[in-house]
Order: C-alpha cells, then structure tokens, then sequence
C-alpha cells in the first residue's frame, strides 16, 4: 500500500546546499535591513479571508489559496445556497481563512492593528513565504519567499534616497556588481497622461513605449494609434521617443514635455531630488536610472517606482522592485498614511548569484572532520574528541555504525566523499594503545598521526 | 468600508523584539545541529492530502487544515457525492491538499522521494512552521514552528548517546542550566505489558504510574485495577512503585522485574549502554534520567523515547521530546529504515528563557545611532555620515522628516527614546559650519561635540 511520494505541483524540496544558498541571500539582506534601521515583524500565514479579499483585484481573489473551515463545514451553508452549487456562493460560506498572498497587505493590517505600540515613522522588514494558486511555470512557484522592507509614517523623499542606497547596499554585500536600479515617478506618468489628454491609455501608452528598443519608432506609434491615442498627442510626446541618455538629461527632456502638467513638475522635482541627493552620496556598485516606461503596480504606487534589473549579460527579470504609496492602510480604517517600500526577488537573485558563480564557498560547508567508526571502544574515544571538537566551534560526526569488514570501511570513506568531508579521523586499536589519531586530509589525500592538540589545530 | 483589523485565533503577529528573540532561539538550536553534523532541508508548506491523511489517527486527520481546491472545484464533484452533503465524501473532491501537521512525515515523504541523491545515514534538521486545527488555549496555537533533528539509516545507539549530547549542547548554549532529560524505552514498556499480561492495557497502566506522585501508590493501584489490570499483575510490578533513585539503581531494579522478558531485557541493555556512555562522556549542565512513565507517541516510538523538562521550579510542559522509530518511511515505499530524532518545543523554551530572564540584551538591540533632521543641508551631511557608519557595521537612520518646531524636535526625541536608540546625532547649523557633530548619549544624558572620527569611535 506504499504511496508513490511527490509534492504539489509549484512547489519545491530544498535540500542541505539550496537551503544554505538561500539563507546566505536572507542574512545578506536582513543585515543590511538592520543596518538601514528597519525592525522585523511576522504575521500568520493564513489571514481571516476578509483581511485579503478583494484587495488584489478579480485576479488576486482567484489567485488566493483558501482554507477549508474545520469540523462539520458543510453546516453553516444554508440550503439556498448549496442548492445553488455555485462556487462564488458557496466558498464563503465553507473557508474563512486564506493564505497570505503577498506581505504588503498583511503588513497594512498589522500597523493598523498595533497602531498604538508602533513608533512612526515605522520601517519594518519581514522575509516570508506567500501563496498564489498561479499556473506554475520556469521561475514562478505556487510557494514562494518575499522580502520586503517598508517605511509607513513620513512622505519625506529622504526615504527614497535611502532606498536606492539600501539597494546598491545589498547587492553590493552579494559582491554582484553592476545592477541597474530603474526608477520612476508615478506623477510623471499621469503628467504624461495630462499631456495626451487620456489618463485611461496610460497603460497603453507605457506597454507600447517599453517596446521601443525591440520593435521602433513607427510600430511604436501604430500601436499607440491603435489603443485610440491621438495623433496629436502622439506628436506632444516626440521627444519621448529619444528619451536616451544620462538622468540629466532625459529630465531636461522631461521638463519640456511636461512643462503644461502641474504633477508632472512635480514628478520630476521628486526625481531631480533623488537624483542630486545619490550622486552626492555615490553608489558602490549599482547605477541609477531613469525610465519613463517603468509602470508597474500602477494603480497602487504614487510617487517613485522601483525595478531593480540584472547585471547586463544576464538574462533576468526584475530581481527587485517597490515605489511610494500614499494610502495603504485606510482599507483597515487608517487613511492618510504614505508609505515607500521595496523588495527583492529572491529566487531571481537565487538563479543571478548562481549563473555568476557568485556564491561563497564556505556557506555551503558542512561536516568538517568525519570519525570513522571501528567498534565499541574506539567509538566512545571518538566520540570523547569529537564531543570537545564541537565545545571547540568545529563540525564533527562519528559514524555510527562500525566497521566490520573492508567493504564498510569503503562505505564510511564514500560517506566522507560524498559529503565533502575534508578531514577523516581513524581511531584503532593502535590509536588507542598509542593515544592518538590518524588524520587524514581528503583534498591532498596526506595521512598523519598526531596528538589531540595537534587534531585541533589541524582541522580548526 | 473600512474592516476592523484582526487576525485568526490561534494565530500571531510578532513583533520586532519578539521576532529577536524568537531567531535567538533558533539561531542557537541550528549551529548546535550543524555542530553535530546535521543538514538543513525544508519541504513545502502543503502536502498532497494523501501524503498527511492517515498518518496521525483519526484525531489527527480532523486537525489538519486542508486547502480548497482552485477555480472551479465544484465542477469536480459528483452529483451522488454532492447530494449526500456529507464532509466525509465532499472534502477529497475539493481539496487535494492540505497544511503540514509536522515535519516527520514530510521528512519521511522526503528521505523516500529524494532517497537516490541522500547519503545515509541521513541526519536531517528541519526549522519550520506547522498548522493543527486544534482549539487554540493558553501556550497552544494554530501555527507554531517545530525544530526537529532525526537521523535515517542506522540503528546504532551512539546516535541516542549524540542526542543526549545534543540537548545538553542547546540548553547549555541558551544558558539554561539544570533541564532533566528523561529518558525511556518502548521495549522496557513492551517487557512490562509482558509482565502483567496485557500487551493493550500498556497505556492506562503507564498512565496511572505517572500519576504516583500526585496521588499515591494506593490510589494508584486502584485505578489499576479499574482498567482491568490484574491483582496478579499489579503485585508483579510492586517494585515499580519504588523506582526512585539513580539511574543504575533503578537499572537494578527493572533488572529484576522484567528478568522473565527477552525485549525487557534488549530494553535495559540499550539503557545501560546509553547511560554508561553520557558517564563516560559527560553533560554540561543537563542531567540524564531514568523515567519508566514515559510513553509518548507509544504507536510509534520502538526504542529509546526522550523527554526534557524545564529546569526545577519552573512550570513548564515539556520543552522537548523524541525517540527512537523503526519503520517510519515503509508507508511511502521504503521499508527497513530505522530512525531516531528529537525535536525542541520552540514556544516554550521561549516562555521559559523569558521568565528566567536569560535573552540576551544584545539581541533586541535595535538602531544604535539617530540623527535629527534639521532640514535638506543637514539631512543631507546626516545621511553622509549615517552612510558611513553603516558602512563601518553600526546601525544608523536620519529621521526622515524636517524638525521645524519645538514640537517635532521632542518628537524625535521620543522616537529615539521609545526605540530605545543610545545614541541621538545633530547637525544644526552651527554644525554644519564647524564640519562637527553633537553628540548626546540618551542613557548618560551627556552630551558633547566630536569629529566624525570621533563619534565613529563612541558608538561603535
């Protein structure tokens, strides 16, 4: 009756290595959160479903994995609507719990919850999993960790500022230089808007315009044509299309086609601000850029807008992103709250560090000294060096079966192999009579006999 | 519209100090198993529902939380099956899976999927969260983090000697001196139902001699023989109700009770073996104790069973458990795979380090340094400081927002006093100009005028 063992479909078993990989990038940014002033918090990983309905648009609902309510469920539905047999009927009444979807709305119902604890501005951080019952393809799971920090409390730019350097921070510390942090203005968008005079083709216009590059000008141009933007509005944004350059420059540009739109102005004022304040501060390793076509999360941001791309050569997408929002928790009955936030995709960085050969060695170490093990007696001496091995920081094993022929001697050697043990430890009759041990270094394949003292010192 | 903000019962928010000290915790508990050459792996949160179901009785089954299906569920079931309005037939039609209930059985799922690419034996650790819908009280909750380390693949009694060690290794670590790590055997158990003659009446036998304490041998007996346990039975094991005393004497003693029993006597052996060895070796500062009442997870422990207590005079469930099992992998294919694991009670060492006062300050240290904002100019050489002492390891923030009243000066004050921030930087004008900074230390009051240098030296 032995099941065939499997997990479901977008999810993933993360063995000893991945693991340590992962937790490399974790701890490489949780420091760097910690040194920028931002606290952690963690919330449950499922929510009262109301807490997450309706706040990810129609898409967002179905995408919510929902938990089935306990006990006799089929109870509390009423006859009416079981007889309906309808899904939109019924779910509400068998589930009231659900997975969280992403970190930012929980994280709005925590400062609103425990607004009376918290110290504004309140920059938090939390690294944990979400859910999204998504079509699992390459790259994209139905479990997966987000890492976010956020300020909530203070619409000073100062925070943007310190966001592009928080950026530059932690891939500069995952030594993976060269990342190109694209920022945006919302209210640069909607001066864009102004200009065309459609605020409802701004996505239409921005998902044309990023294609410039691969498709040119005049396709550019049809398709904006098609999507129902005016010639005449086409022709205000012109110079848009040679909007190339260095940050000076393109806001020059900017500054002239927005020079009608009161928000647009103050768009670029934003960016100017962010712009002047990181080039007096210098960035270590990343670049900042301008790009007018970055609109993501576009009903929600409104002011800066983050993406975050791979060094160039690596084939990647956004491997960060975030913005300022001016009204996050007023769904949980605290209006006027602008908040900025930003985080990193960690599977992306995961796959980037991994095809840049950019994880350190020492991360993925494991066992450092093997002891094998040759009966009863030398086994409890093992264990005695092994004991003050650990008191001593050192990772050590003794093999818990004996040898008892060649053939398992072979075995515990594998073992060793297999496990990138570097240092093993025989310990036989000879060691005991003599009290010392053959240590043998598994790279150089050299074998010594040494004294304890001479052990530690060897494999520390 | 707006939806007061809760969360569900049985589950939590952390907050940043408690997030600290909950990662303190585990933090300790993972370099120890790395110490002892354990591995990290994690699984995914949900399981196949036929991974879980059936695996912790019928009880258990009831407990697990299980994840409506996506889209259109309904569409699934059978018009019979709908019909019938019955739980029992819907859910596996609408749900196909389900929340870890604990990590053994995703690490047995693991070690047999997986089996191909692991080196056996296979120790594992695993920190991880896991669901129960269990009805939320006082220290029990719907979601709650495991820390188990088990070892696949031998049937040596040094890895049950290493587990002591371990325990001791942790609670040492978390200077949590005194713990009393109890020690059992099934086989012990099994050679007293032999005994009495009633292989079935182990559990209410084991469950009435825990009670001698409380309410005494008599009482004891009577309930005894309430459950059907002989008069016969009950004189065999008279020297039972004596078992107190050091381990070797109570050795002798159960020497002389279960003298008629071959898996008795397999039972002492391997007890003996243990003991002698933890001797030999020595603890730090936990102690080894013989305790026949112990019988957790009786359907499923096969040698030797473990159980730590806080140290004497807390109150306290226990803060650990584990054991040895024999089979537990053959129900996913892979037979004859003989384990032994023990895992550490996360939330209740938490409560019992906090009562005892034994966190670490360091750990919820938060900022370390503020800077006021005095306005752009000296926000931004504040930030070129605060750059540089992140720069240098040292956690620092400029307060985002402008000081331009007496007003919101003390409230920066008091953002630096309730986040218990040491140290509080201005740079005022005057600072600005004399390319100083001044310098208050919140706990002393004092307060003085450094050069950066300077003030790097005082806070780091």
């Amino acid at each position: 009756m032995a099941q065939k063992p499997g997990i479901p479909k977008g999810t993933r078993d993360f063995n000893a290595t991945e693991v340590a990989k992962r937790s490399y990038i974790m701890d490489v940014i949780k420091e760097q959160f910690q040194l920028y002033g931002f606290q952690p918090i963690e919330t449950p990983s499922f929510e009262n479903s109301d807490t997450l309905m309706g706040k990810y648009g129609d898409e967002g609902d179905r995408l919510i994995f929902k938990i089935l309510n306990s006990g006799d469920y089929l109870k509390k539905v009423s006859n009416d609507v079981y007889n309906s047999k309808s899904e939109h009927l019924i779910t509400p009444s068998i589930s009231e719990k659900a997975l969280r979807y992403d970190l930012t709305v929980p994280f709005a119902r925590y400062v609103v919850q425990h607004q009376n604890e918290i110290e504004f501005p309140f920059k938090r951080y939390q690294i944990q999993p979400v859910w999204r019952a998504d079509r699992p393809q390459k790259g994209r799971f139905r479990e997966f960790y987000q890492c976010d920090a956020d300020v909530v409390g203070s619409t000073s730019l100062f925070q943007e500022v310190e966001f592009v350097q928080l950026y530059d921070a932690v891939f500069t510390a995952l030594k993976l230089d060269g990342v190109v942090i694209k920022i945006n203005n919302r209210k640069i968008l909607s001066g864009i808007a102004e200009v065309i005079g459609a605020q409802d083709k701004l996505i239409d216009f921005t998902v044309a315009l990023d294609k410039l590059d691969k498709i040119g000008e005049d396709k550019v141009k049809e398709e904006m044509r098609n999507k129902g933007i005016s010639d005449d509005g086409i022709s205000k944004l012109q110079p848009l299309f040679y909007l190339k350059g260095d940050f000076i420059g393109q806001i020059a540009k900017l500054k002239s086609i927005l020079i009608s739109s009161e928000i647009g102005r103050k768009g670029i004022e934003e960016l100017e601000f962010i712009n002047t304040a990181i080039s007096d501060l210098k960035l270590n390793t990343a670049k900042l850029q301008l790009d007018v076509t970055l609109a993501r999360g576009l009903n929600y941001y409104t002011g800066a807008i983050f993406e975050v791309s791979a060094p160039e050569g690596v084939k990647m997408g956004s491997i960060g992103g975030g913005g300022r929002y001016d009204d996050l928790t007023s769904i949980f009955g605290k209006p006027d709250t602008s908040g900025v936030g930003i985080s990193f995709g960690l599977d992306r960085i995961y796959l980037v560090l991994e095809e840049l050969g950019l994880f350190p060695e020492a991360i993925t170490e494991t066992t450092k000294v093997l002891f094998i093990n040759f009966g009863e007696r030398e086994a409890m001496t093992s264990l005695k060096a092994v004991t003050q091995l650990r008191q001593a920081g050192i990772k050590a094993e003794l093999f818990p079966d004996a040898v008892t022929s060649g053939k398992q001697m072979k075995k515990q050697m594998t073992y060793a192999n297999r496990r990138n043990i570097p240092y093993v430890v025989v310990v036989g009759e000879e060691e005991l009579i003599n009290q010392n041990y053959s240590l043998k270094n598994m790279i150089s394949g050299q074998q010594k006999t040494v004294t304890f003292s001479m052990l530690l010192k060897s494999v520390s």
